[in-house]
């Protein structure tokens, strides 16, 4: 009998997919951080922190699912609609329109298995190969932009970007602003999207900025994607004054993970019908049905308004205690001297730093930082849909969460950073002399 | 401002994904019915049935969750690795080796959101666009087979599929059978799928034809997938001897919905380290982490042995009497006169009726059906990869789900059934007698 023993033969789509990428090596780095095995300080990844006040919620309200006749069988055991469930769905569309005015109805909701998922379905249903033979593209109008989406799409050449503005602030700050004089929509633009507060950068795209990419957008018939994920009015990481809106022509995601909830994996999108209905049908076909246990969990929360009130007194100011905290001991730990920036944290629970001219690229730093224990994410893999491959600044960032992590390992972790961003300035000086010497 | 009015453009994937599924409308229907919002006698879709005794069993593990300190707090809030859950998969690939003595490591393990989300993966990992420009496909050596994988493929033509022989039993009962004589493995067969026991059939392809099978795997050094959500060692609804193995050249597919935990979505795949990595890789991309819930609850379960005990003593024999009062209730509903067939029901809670030369399609019954509040599945959802389009057989059949739904409104629903059936050979033979005086 002839047995193959040749390498598994993967498709187009399979090599693609199972590239190695930025996203694996973060959730795996950070899966075996949490799972607790050997010790490590966990700046990396994206865990949502263990908020006391959220988590005595979730407890509660658990234990009201076991002692409610039978809803905690219905929930394990009876599958919802690939929409969501339904009971769900009309309190979230009553729900917003109660926070905001708009007019949603349950017909513009639809429920995915987190907002990784959802955005996978969202960004091939509208570009790459079109059926008229031509290519579109989903337009990052900013770079740094999430991690997670740099390897979703199905087809090669998915993302364009664009370069931002540098706004340098003091010594030791900066913001990035979208460049709206080098951003073209050209045709073959499916559609804009841009997390916010966004993810790595903990920058808030201004309400000016989206007003300017709302028109943009409306003018070209293509929807904005506006990913909420660290947003108001849950979970509130946000530590800015921005308003959200939404109008048939945005499509707005909102995700239970940083309420505490990663592990439910319950992403919420939040569309005109059109869209909504293209996702729940790609959803039937791809996850069959959603996780039951987040959307329950959260109901009677949304419901009786605490989802708001427990976002705003404590999840937002843990989280703005924390930022607070962190750049206190970045300010302590590192060289005054060295040129590092702190892009300003208007959001999120991340922060995310510049070391301008870095002589290595960040790649190697991350690398020398786990060898210590210490995990952060390298910040090259932010910026998908960047032509200019040759960019320097895209090797010079890195990322650190600040929430998640006990706050002890951050002060560890940051002080771990310092020492070897010092080490490798330091090591450039040295061989600038010694070549100096030895010309 | 212009305003485009104009209809969202959609991908060449956006066109075929969202096209209205079986898929979609089986779990629409299921999902709705479920809601309990009105009255439904819901012998459609495959939830699993409220086993008594493993709900007992799935509310005290969650008392015992809550009571372990953090454990609770730990399963909800800390994402797992896109692998899935690290002490599960080793303590699943324990279970493997105890069980069946297999050379499983926990590197031949990788868990998804569901087995839906795990093949639509593994499909389009191993078939569709390859990259030297070939196409390849998904051999389904036996139709009729499970409606979920039918709209799963990226790109078009993605199955293939041979028909079977019929075995007629008796007056009311038949068995199909793999037509090995006719099952050509091309050089554009990518893998070859197979679920057993079959959803939609109940049919459990004999220990002969899967050995065949694996023969032929192997030679042309392409998988085989075997989809075990119905099989042993649990659920273990399966009502046959049959024996479940593994080697590197297989792919073995595990799921928690059976057990009554379908909203877990919790998948198992089994499968050479290549295969399992590429899933892992895969599932980082398109869905970030699985949802936790379901490796917890079930984890001590798994290494005490009352998962395999209860799956023995309460779920098999749970459907198996479930099985055989539907068939009773078959035999009295119907008339004995009309050609109908039941499939023997080997395993799956699922029975699969065959009526002979029915003078309307099947999707016309079901409709007729929802009318009267009795949700079934029509058949011709069921032969996905079948070339023949003419083939008359694929609109003469039903699949029923005889065990979600209370004893009273399935043998309500099988009369209703019965009544409908009967109705449509009826009015053809007074068609056929009104043109014969006609004539």
């Amino acid at each position: 009998m002839i047995v193959s023993k040749a390498s598994m033969q993967l498709s187009k789509f399979g090599k693609k997919i199972t590239n190695y990428s930025g996203i694996l090596e973060l959730m795996d780095d950070l899966g075996r951080a949490m799972s607790g095995k050997e010790k490590k300080y966990m700046l990396g990844g994206g865990n949502p922190a263990h908020v006391p006040e959220m988590q005595k919620l979730f407890r509660k309200r658990m234990n009201e699912i076991l002692n409610n006749k039978r809803e905690f069988e219905n929930i394990i055991s009876n599958y919802d609609t690939p929409q969501g469930n339904l009971d769900f769905i009309e309190e979230f569309a009553s729900f917003l329109k109660g926070q905001f005015g708009w007019n949603v109805t349950s017909k513009n909701i639809a429920i995915a298995n987190g907002s990784q998922s959802a955005f996978f379905m969202l960004f091939n249903l509208l570009a790459g190969d079109m059926p008229d033979g031509k290519k579109k593209k989903i337009l990052l109008p900013i770079v740094p932009e999430y991690i997670g989406y740099a390897d979703q799409g199905i087809s090669e050449d998915f993302f364009v970007s664009c370069k931002p503005k540098f706004e340098i602030i003091d010594k030791h700050a900066f913001k990035y602003h979208i460049d709206f004089n080098n951003l073209k929509i050209t045709e073959d633009i499916a559609a804009i999207c841009v997390s916010r507060p966004t993810n790595p950068t903990g920058n808030v795209v201004t309400d000016e900025e989206v007003d300017k990419l709302t028109d943009l957008a409306k003018k070209r018939g293509i929807p904005l994607i506006i990913d909420n994920a660290y947003g108001a009015p849950f979970p509130n990481v946000i530590f800015t004054d921005a308003s959200l809106k939404w109008n048939e022509n945005i499509i707005l995601s909102f995700s239970l993970s940083k309420l505490g909830l990663p592990t439910s994996r319950t992403g919420i999108i939040v569309a005109k019908e059109e869209i909504a209905t293209a996702l729940s049908r790609a959803n039937a076909i791809i996850s069959l049905a959603n996780g039951s246990l987040g959307q329950a969990l959260i109901m009677p929360l949304l419901k009786d308004g605490k989802l708001i009130k427990i976002s705003k007194n404590y999840i937002q100011p843990f989280y703005a205690q924390r930022s607070k905290q962190a750049r206190k001991w970045i300010y302590k730990y590192f060289d005054d001297s060295l040129p590092y920036y702190i892009h300003i944290n208007e959001g999120s629970f991340f922060l995310w730093l510049w070391f301008k001219d870095l002589p290595i690229i960040s790649h190697v730093l991350y690398e020398r930082l786990k060898k210590r224990d210490v995990l952060i994410v390298p910040g090259e893999y932010f910026f998908p849909g960047v032509r200019d491959k040759e960019w320097k600044h895209m090797g010079e960032c890195i990322r650190i969460n600040f929430g998640a992590a006990p706050v002890e390992d951050v002060e560890y972790g940051i002080k771990i950073i310092a020492d070897e961003v010092r080490k490798a300035y330091n090591n450039r000086k040295k061989m600038a002399y010694s070549q100096n010497k030895s010309d």
